[in-house]
């Protein structure tokens, strides 16, 4: 059964999105303009996904660090192809208290400048290197158009900045950080994503290439989740960060940066949300198990209480609704969070010696012996869920994953059924701006493993160089 | 033995610390004035404070949110208490991208304004409440003199904002939420602090009332360590926040905020730290255990090893220097990080089937047997540093807090020792600003279940109202 208060998803698909992330309680706007508030329920996600890239990243040897929110102008303009990616998309500050300032100060919408101005007064020589460093904070871009979650003036991300003193380290990690996107959100999320290079117009200002991680929503649009930036010496040249290396000479380090950011919460919304509402995957529900009594037999609530403490105990988070409302209203309400699995106990159920777990994800109604071992039946449960959900999300991503030779092929498959468009690509910056007047269909990634589906550009014709992933981009 | 690197904390107190930020790496100065870097070494104690006060706030009820980091000018004027209290000190932005902002927008020096804002759109029955809210974030205060930890423009904290259906509710709140700080202090800091009101020429601004939890740092200088706010209905009528009671009338809501800062590391270096270095309170550390093998004798490498391991696996955070630097290196920079115990290793001591323990607080040397249970006796030595950290720190403060009953005491004792000075007070501003002529001294709470230790105000002589713990403020 839908929720009342939520648009359905093939009714109106933007409509649908808000309508869960104001039903969920995610976020809500605020009197900030393009600013939103991360609401508890939303945040809770957030810090779920916090704690598995954060315990990833520390096992990988990187620390965590906090460096300034402000950016003095005249280091931001060091890097110039950075300066014309972001200059105008950020923030300044020209007043502090009653005075205004000297030099106006920006708020940073990501901190390569300022990683680099600490890493050059602090970096002497190769046994400093490297440094594996990472910060969570906030971030802020000018943009226009606003959406909760997927693009905000000012959103929360973690950042990554490591400096090498060879140009293979910094490339391994550019590489592998990558892959760290990739395992969280085919294993954390249940979000099966693909990875590969992004085309030289696409690639983040400043870097020599960038990995990303694309992943297709519901509705087959797709959404960058997640960056991996190899920015050799570029960077260093710029802000003359130098080390003397093992010979004795002074050389330029090798630099590469990497985030993922509160967008990913979007992510999951869109992949696997339904008209009831959230579908968290196990892995990031801050709530797992919902345990709802029906009825106020003492019976009932007692057994209740006693899976729940059992639950909680054996590190699957679960909680008891007991509150005055109807059982209706608490199932409709367990759905629309996205909580994995509920729990119900009645009392006739219970004089058979049942209870029934329901499934979020699927609805299904799974009756068992309540004398089982319930621990054990639930984490099987959480498990076979989140492989569930991660199966079901591949099956709709290969479903419109499409494969196109000509312009008329890509015409009629984004007439028909948006989604990803395999098709090959000379290289020319001309042919990939052609894509984007067909329903502003942009490359997402070159794929470098993946042999050629065609010798001939999809658009021009000539000899194809790459084989590329096209979407409509969020 | 003192570090080279370290001037004496007895020469000179100011240059010390500072000595010890750079010399543990705690805290670096950046280009941006003002405003620090925030290095692994001192981000990973801010780790270990997060996690433990994380955990008692959501144990008491409280959910993590995320409010914007920018205010509107107008909806900053809405209090004019808090304006007054701030404006002087916010950053102003007013320019997005190229162009002029028609509002200005400040950088957020404190959150009432915003979650206020939040509220009056999201409560409106007694249902709705109470709303237990708290953010970690960073914030701006535009400082004229700044050092690390204890006064920068941007720092980081975290900001509790309650609102509730009654005063009763909310004053408990306030009371409960200034004990967590204590108890945070006392328990997992090892410093002693009193609780107590601060006067009304000290109180937050726009607070109906302030609770503070004081701190004596080892020169006898006193640091505002967390404060817990009761506003009454104060923002509330400001902001117009009103909800339905349960008698279906209109009310105005009830509201706390408090909070703690990054400046508790600051007074953790200088509550506990030494002419060697940093020393950590075992509950704070990031790493407990340092293990040193002594040589490169492959027994005493596998017994380090297999220590290391058994420690980790325990619960214990330890970890191995198997660098080439010489023993003497590592035990000095072992010491400067304040790693709480240091576990020596050597081939000669093996032969006596000894391994050797020295605790970073006392610099005591304590040999055992390496076949002894060396987790049980690392966690107990972790206890006992704790403790005894605490119980130093207890004593001391209580060496250094004193009773005047008349302004030639106070100057005496200042001119002498200062630190904590006990007094009594009328109650007018007019003698508080007086005790300032001396030193400095401000009002750092009026201690309420103390009884007068005079009838006379310290200052002018009249009729004493209250006992106030006097000092010099960081």
């Amino acid at each position: 059964m839908k929720n009342e208060k939520i648009t359905s998803r093939s009714d109106d698909f933007a409509k649908w999105y808000t309508d869960v992330v104001n039903a969920a309680k995610l976020a809500s706007y605020t009197s900030v303009k393009g600013c939103i508030a991360i609401l508890p329920n939303g945040y809770a996600i957030w810090e779920k996904m916090q704690n598995e890239l954060d315990k990833k990243f520390k096992e990988l040897g990187h620390v965590n660090v906090q460096m300034p929110l402000l950016i003095p102008e005249s280091l931001l303009n060091k890097e110039k192809e950075l300066v014309e990616g972001f200059a105008p998309e950020v923030a300044w500050v020209t007043m502090g208290g009653s005075k205004e300032l000297d030099e106006r100060l920006c708020i940073r919408p990501t901190s390569e400048t300022v990683f680099c101005d600490f890493y050059k007064s602090h970096i002497k020589s190769y046994k400093d290197l490297p440094m594996l460093y990472n910060q969570w904070c906030n971030v802020l871009r000018w943009e226009k158009e606003t959406r909760p979650f997927l693009r905000s003036r000012e959103f929360l991300w973690q950042e990554g900045h490591t400096i090498h003193s060879t140009k293979e380290e910094a490339e391994r990690e550019t590489k592998q950080m990558i892959e760290v996107y990739k395992w969280f959100h085919h294993d954390i999320l249940a979000i099966p994503s693909i990875i590969g290079l992004k085309t030289e117009k696409e690639k983040f200002a400043g870097a020599e290439y960038t990995y990303t991680n694309e992943a297709l929503m519901f509705n087959g649009v797709s959404l960058q989740c997640g960056t991996s930036h190899y920015f050799g010496q570029k960077f260093s040249k710029s802000y003359d960060i130098k080390f003397t290396n093992q010979n004795n000479k002074e050389e330029y380090a090798y630099q590469t940066s990497w985030g993922t950011t509160t967008r990913m919460i979007g992510a999951v919304i869109m992949v696997h949300g339904d008209d009831k509402g959230l579908v968290l995957p196990p892995k990031v529900a801050p709530k797992q198990v919902i345990i709802i009594p029906i009825g106020n037999d003492e019976e009932v609530i007692n057994l209740s209480k006693q899976i729940n403490q059992k639950l909680n105990e054996n590190s699957v988070t679960s909680s008891i609704d007991l509150s005055e409302k109807s059982p209706g209203f608490k199932f409709a309400e367990a759905e629309v969070n996205g909580i994995p699995i509920r729990i119900e106990i009645g009392k006739r159920d219970l004089e058979n010696n049942n209870i029934t777990f329901v499934r979020r994800d699927t609805s299904e109604k799974i009756i068992k012996n309540k004398d089982i071992d319930i621990v054990k039946f639930t984490k099987d449960l959480l498990e076979t869920i989140q492989r569930d959900m991660y199966s079901r999300a591949l099956e709709r991503r290969n479903a419109l994953t499409f494969e196109a030779h000509n312009l008329d092929e890509v015409k009629e498959i984004m007439n028909k059924t948006p989604g990803f468009i395999k098709a090959c690509w000379c290289g020319d910056e001309e042919c990939e701006l052609k894509m984007k007047e067909i329903k502003g269909l942009k490359s997402r990634c070159i794929l470098e493993n993946e042999k050629l589906i065609d010798d001939k550009c999809v658009v021009c014709g000539k000899e194809s160089k790459e084989l590329i992933v096209w979407g409509i981009q969020y």
